[in-house]
């Protein structure tokens, strides 16, 4: 059996300890105690973050013909809400007790006792998990806005206003990265599971009857992406749906599972959500959204399949994957062995000195790099221990400038996984630096 | 006086309809009536508001030595905002008609009667501008939080954890883009004021008494980060705050304003909001905050030079500025003469008719031009229309694939700009557009 003996790279702790001391992710307002399961990203996992993101998006929208993206609001009218379901049924099972007060998801209640203090439970009650808030300056009932759950809905409401404006024709695809928000009872594992939560969702509407194989040519799609940025896929797995956990709009759902150290879990859902959404939204705002096939003269709702990814997940995963630690004389040499295009820092200058003129001639190659890539200068302590910090955070290439490079203008470029070091006129940095990291 | 007898671009309402038709910006759940005053990004617009933040990211971050990003949660513990002066100071002051029972911005107000229906007004009461929700399960005042109506305060409390992981040492800034809300009595003028919006925030840390020139130095780094994107300087100003428009914690503020249709209005806040944030959040969290000079021995709490603009303001400012009527013929040709970073579309290839071997040969150029920059693909109706079509959304330059490029091998290229055409083999179609776009 695929994937069997596999483990997980490395322990939550050690990626929670490493992403805080190096400047990935931070507790969210930790001077105040931290807001629970709130994480902020710091220097280093912003440029990981947006480096996820872009990768997506040029793989997703640059790269293909069949789609374009979209930026809706995270407010939206409240009747979004209504006719997608959420309102009625985004809701999570609530029970409490009735001696200690405390409150837990009736799923994971095994027995008829609170779990803390064996005290009697309360019947279980409905919970729904949007955050609600006031637009405007009165606090009525009228003026309830929801900050949305999921960023597909932006796509469905505005299908029309995309249909006109790019003319675009079925079969084609429309993407999307935005915040989302759900009052998770039970939120955890780090940045797995929050409340706050970025989105990567891409709604591919096509004929009825050609779902079934679309769905099959994006799960694939999909699964590449990751392994293609560097995922091991022994760590990677599809896992079907179940018809009783089956959403109530899907026909069909499998989800691209990662290997994270808590156990296999969700990464992406790839779901066939038939034409649910598009004539829900048609019945409710009694505007005709289904779609004229100018070859057939047919009209009909188009299907949907809906490839739903997790920023926040992806980055997980991609920091958990590229972690290595490798024997080093009597120490570990730890290492994120990022895919060029993720890692944070694409090159760091390092000069062999603080003193004049050497400073100056790195610092010059510096800013010419930042022209290019996302550069970094390091100058505090040893060599050695430089490009220990430098493996630690994944940077590809390291560029050291020695006394020697102000006579004969070439400096050594050193790589992280091989650790070979090669001499490069400054000259030629750009382009050899350009056909090593692909970009 | 300098930008006298200059006027607007164009008008709002002949943005919004272009914005609308071509993909720019639809209003927000347009199907139920669309929400007040919010504005969802299509196609085009999220190519150019993502463009304004890569070039923003790319000038701010990845080009100075001397700053880090930072992306915060919008979600922050409450006692941020106590902190802060929010939850006491962030309102304003509203009166309500006692007849008609219309609400009103006390300051918008001139005399005593009800601008409606002249009936009598209440007494002023402050409405803060801070949206609340509630966090987990249980909807009570402890767990009562806000959406973040400024990103800044992300990088204040967040000041410890990114001086230890990036050891770095002041000066130095911390950038930030993401979504803020403001429970606006009057949003308007299209994404101009809206209450979800996005902004572009730099904190830059600085040693007392050098606050007044780094000021100065910021104010005109802002001023020409717009000027080298392409915006007129003539429609550009600044004005500096009366001392009674200071907020309570700013020494001194400027505001870039440009020439929108509806007159000057600010695009981006320059504030020197001294040591104000940095003590209040050390006192109010009872966790040391002040900064160690390791070469002068000295403690202290850095001044802050805040550089705050926002995204969809300058996106519709480079919208407003990129437009240009011309007379062709009878008709109007509309440019969009955007800079080429910001450009949504770099390159749009025409195939000549929709005829195999010339179509595959069209489509697999811009599979190839897609691996470098953002292209499109047009083939309906004629050259001249597709060129106008182009020039409307502001695509730098076409590649017309014809007859003869079967046999020649070559297309040629189209500037939007000067109109000329040249004549380019395909093997050097992406180092000739490199070369132009400049990137």
């Amino acid at each position: 059996m695929k994937n069997e003996g596999i483990q997980p790279t490395t322990t939550m702790e050690k990626i929670v300890t490493l992403a805080k001391r190096r400047g990935f992710i931070f507790p969210n307002s930790e001077i105040y105690g931290g807001l629970n399961s709130c994480w902020d990203y710091g220097p280093l996992g912003v440029e990981l973050k947006n480096n996820v993101k872009r990768a997506w998006w040029k793989r997703m929208v640059q790269g293909r013909e069949d789609m374009v993206g979209l930026d809706a609001g995270i407010l939206m009218h409240p009747r979004v809400w209504e006719a997608s379901g959420h309102v009625e049924g985004f809701t999570d099972p609530l029970v409490d007790c009735k001696s200690c007060k405390q409150r837990f998801r009736a799923d994971h209640i095994t027995g008829e006792k609170c779990p803390e203090c064996g005290g009697e439970l309360t019947e279980p009650r409905k919970f729904n998990l949007m955050f609600r808030t006031h637009l405007g300056p009165v606090e009525e009932a009228a003026a309830t806005v929801y900050l949305r759950p999921e960023t597909a809905q932006g796509i469905f409401v505005n299908f029309l206003n995309i249909l006109n404006s790019t003319r675009k024709k079925i079969p084609f695809g429309v993407a999307q990265i935005g915040k989302a928000f759900r009052n998770e009872i039970t939120p955890g594992n780090f940045i797995f599971r929050t409340r706050e939560f970025e989105q990567m969702e891409i709604e591919y509407f096509v004929q009825p009857g050609t779902d079934e194989k679309i769905f099959e040519d994006w799960l694939e799609e999909r699964f590449n992406w990751y392994v293609n940025l560097g995922v091991d896929p022994e760590r990677l797995r599809i896992r079907e749906h179940t018809p009783d956990e089956l959403a109530h709009y899907a026909k069909k759902c499998c989800d691209i599972e990662y290997l994270f150290p808590m156990g296999w879990s969700e990464l992406e859902g790839i779901a066939n959500r038939t034409d649910f959404d598009l004539r829900r939204h048609s019945e409710s705002s009694g505007v005709r959204m289904d779609y004229f096939h100018q070859e057939t003269g047919e009209r009909f709702f188009p299907y949907v399949i809906e490839p739903s990814a997790g920023v926040d997940r992806a980055t997980l995963c991609f920091l958990l994957d590229a972690y290595h630690e490798e024997p080093d004389k009597d120490e570990i040499r730890v290492v994120l062995r990022f895919h060029p295009e993720l890692a944070p820092i694409k090159v760091t200058v390092l000069p062999l000195s603080r003193k004049e003129p050497l400073v100056a001639m790195a610092r010059e190659i510096r800013s010419e790099l930042a022209r290019h890539w996302m550069p970094a200068y390091d100058d505090a302590k040893s060599i050695g221990r430089r490009y220990r910090r430098q493996d630690e955070i994944g940077t590809p290439y390291c560029v050291t400038v020695d006394f020697e490079s102000l006579e004969d203008q070439a400096v050594t470029i050193r790589d992280r996984d091989s650790m070979e070091q090669i001499r490069v006129p400054v000259a030629e940095l750009v382009p050899v630096l350009r056909e090593k990291l692909g970009f």
